[in-house]
């Protein structure tokens, strides 16, 4: 493949759109989840986010990143007013309805009504969850961390209540996602499913890599 | 699916590895790079992770999370007595060697001549880049913040060099990482080849999710 080099100043002339989908396609692919959050008032509210990260098993910890100025603020606020959320996996049947609750829907309306994606409430857990999701969990929000440089802010969450299909849990517990439908993405709006390739053994210095 | 339900204290009573294997895949589809150093003696260091996120793209900024008391903690040090690292995607022909770089090698050993990846050095770029990923970029050091709850960082850097192939950039300036042959990682140690389903359009909240 012949490569093409883009310096600052290549990125500086960019119209805004084009650079945006360049640089999102740099971070390779991507862990897409819905948030599902409730306020106090009982109005829910369900956004996608392609930026959660694994933080910590112990405790169990996860994070994301906020855009304060646009749409999923509304996710932020309900998060701080209440202090749960939910994270579902995306599969290949809510892939598009998912990525349609990115659209500017009003405060008042439900991304959950407006796309047709089911809630469902698991026990006495407060926050609602995608009915549809087969991996999905529940927060407790833990810290807001501000990135000054851009405004943006890193939301962390201790994972709490996990629900995940029994058949995908492999003996070592480590959870099958592609056998659960999850789906990737990559860029703003690429979605993708998986084949995998391998499981690799714990590296060690003195043995060459090998597959499980 | 049958779903199995796991609660805070299910996960305390998880044998360690267990534990780190199960919240690594709740994660989902995650970004696995190779992030290359070079400390100021000229010795070179490289780095499997795979907890990159997108911060902005203007101006274009990542971040990824290292934990100071395992082995990449070469990669912070270096990052930050120079302000340089690449960062590289995993393709088919790579990711078994970039498994291999996570094996606790000793200080002096360059993790490139371990597991057999070959440098590249583009223009004055001062971190070392991997000749055989196809997707590659520079990053300038641009800020450390602490998670005080279980002592990792996100290093945030901004992107200032970016090597892409030609042929794998649309129109919009979107990059088909997929026609570049990057690969996903799920937990921490399974490797995922993707198959796009579909581009989605921008959503609008007047509109059904449309595809491209």
């Amino acid at each position: 493949m012949k490569n093409i080099i883009i310096k600052t100043a290549d990125l500086d002339e960019m119209e805004t759109r084009h650079r945006a989908a360049f640089v999102n396609s740099l971070g390779g692919f991507k862990s897409a989840v819905l948030i599902g959050t409730k306020n106090k008032e009982g109005l829910e509210n369900l956004a996608i986010f392609n930026s959660l990260i694994h933080i910590g098993a112990n405790p169990a910890l996860c994070a994301f990143i906020v855009r304060p100025d646009v749409s999923p603020r509304h996710t932020l606020e309900n998060i701080i007013e209440t202090g749960y959320y939910t994270i579902n996996h995306l599969n290949t049947e809510t892939y598009q309805k998912a990525h349609q609750t990115s659209a500017r829907y009003p405060r008042e309306t439900s991304e959950f009504e407006a796309t047709g994606l089911a809630t469902a409430y698991l026990e006495d857990f407060f926050a609602p969850f995608v009915e549809n999701s087969h991996v999905k969990f529940g927060c407790e929000f833990v810290e807001r961390i501000n990135i000054e440089l851009n405004g943006t802010s890193l939301i962390i969450g201790k994972i709490v209540y996990i629900s995940v299909p029994e058949n995908c849990v492999e003996d070592d517990s480590f959870v099958d996602i592609e056998k659960a439908g999850t789906v990737t993405v990559s860029g703003l709006d690429s979605y993708h499913t998986t084949k995998r390739l391998a499981r690799m053994e714990y590296a060690k210095p003195d043995k060459l890599p090998l597959t499980k």
